[in-house]
């Protein structure tokens, strides 16, 4: 996979995200609203769920929804070496099939970390 | 994952389909036939088995694959609203992480449904 | 994996399922709301959508998901022939992994016919 | 999927643990020491990193990986509430193919409940 | 998952095997044949095949499929050494959700290396 | 997937690698050495383990690992037909879910060969 930066992506999912809202399911619509609500705070903090949501789509490989959680998890606190810390646990569980998205989140992250003020 | 159009993925998958049929195994030769089969009407149509090509695809997060049951839902004759409703069950079964790969989807459907004359 | 009867399969589900809605939590009960509602009459028809069920478990081979699809199918008028061959989808799409998941269909799938009237 | 009660799963695991040790190789061993460290207090807290175990092993549905790590989230203090908020994550995120392997969690996680003191 | 002996699994397999036989269905006749031809020996030798059957089974993890590579493995005259060798790659690939598909194997092992005269 | 070089996956895969190893994490700077030392001689020889690193990769739809693993079965001495013998194993347990990516193969390993002085 070639790196995608964190701009494109951005850009990328703005356009696919309006493909899928306006496919008007009645299903679809209340699965994002699902989803969304997912990651509020509930019996355990936004924070930590983010952290749980990038940990699933790491063992499930998806470059996309790495990314998203990525960003959720830059923009809720978390340090670097915490992320880092949560990816381990997926290499671990996952396996080396998983170091080319590792490879991939290292460099979204550094891309996320130096946009913060 | 940055969508690719279907015109881009028509042109890369004939190039790649030709070094596969250039690779003179008896086993291969006889799994790509036996793929083609699969699809043919039998005690189900056609038409049901290629939604429930694409509903497999979809589950098991493969875009050429999603790109090209999509193709030929379209040509039997399947109706964007069909469509959709089958990639719903998807969603439900799979769950989010199917997200990115719904968007592609509707972007190549929309493509799609823009060739039919 | 050893064959368990459907009429087991039954008890055990019926048990679990009890636990999961005793769990109490707002965006589960939505979840099991929203999973029923999909296989529902739509822009495709519940027994379409019950065989598209079918399949997505079959290639994420779930032995549960299979049976509970199954159940289903043949409660909707589906045919062996039909169920069989949307199975043989799976198997293509989804490898000869799949074949220990296609034997256990097979004798639920008997089970099942035989209680009908 | 019957459910396997907690005691039986020890039981099991115990004799499984022995042959695997027995195998006498030395990347194995390595690996067996790099799965426990990686649960232990680094820049992540040892609490949070087995909630991310469950999840990862939930989303790639493996319940004898979920039942151990449910049994060290309550060991290490998590609630009923958190752990059922936790796995609904991994229902959003990996899709009703999760929900068997929910119902096994609630059942095992009411057994490791029940056995504290 | 409790351990299942081989000679149960083999007993079991045979009754699901019948099964699947009956379906009649050409597809899936022909899917067992291509399924048998694949570890003939060809360019690779049958010896070597049934070792990368074993370890795709693995890293997909699904224990009727490794019980019946496992077999053709001993009965082909690889050594316990080598078999573990070979999981050790699967461990390595698939990560620590193996593990207790890994167990499974090495009971599996002992019994079949037990029944050697 | 549009098909990436074999020379544009080399820089790619060096950036990220140097991303990753920047990352100062204990467990993963292990993970890292345990990956390595998997594919060298022991009870099977290495040139055997990249092949069965190469089918778990395939299998697992990894394109990135697969041409890693390619690179390797090439530079160690195997054959056009070995290699393609072994990604046909890859085919028939993993399905037709496989085919985009074994196109993927082909076109790579056409490179790799052509690169051999």
């Amino acid at each position: 996979m070639p790196h995608r930066s964190i701009q494109q992506f951005r850009e990328d999912r703005a356009v696919g995200q309006q493909a899928l809202i306006n496919c008007d399911h009645l299903g679809v619509k209340r699965f994002l609203r699902l989803d969304s609500a997912t990651y509020e705070d509930g019996a355990l903090p936004a924070k930590t769920k983010e952290l749980l949501g990038l940990v699933a789509s790491a063992v499930l490989r998806c470059n996309d929804c790495i990314d998203y959680h990525l960003e959720q998890c830059v923009k809720l606190g978390h340090t670097k070496a915490e992320i880092i810390d949560a990816l381990n646990v997926a290499l671990v569980v996952g396996g080396s099939i998983f170091i080319p998205h590792f490879r991939h989140a290292m460099l979204s992250l550094d891309e996320l970390l130096g946009e913060k003020p």
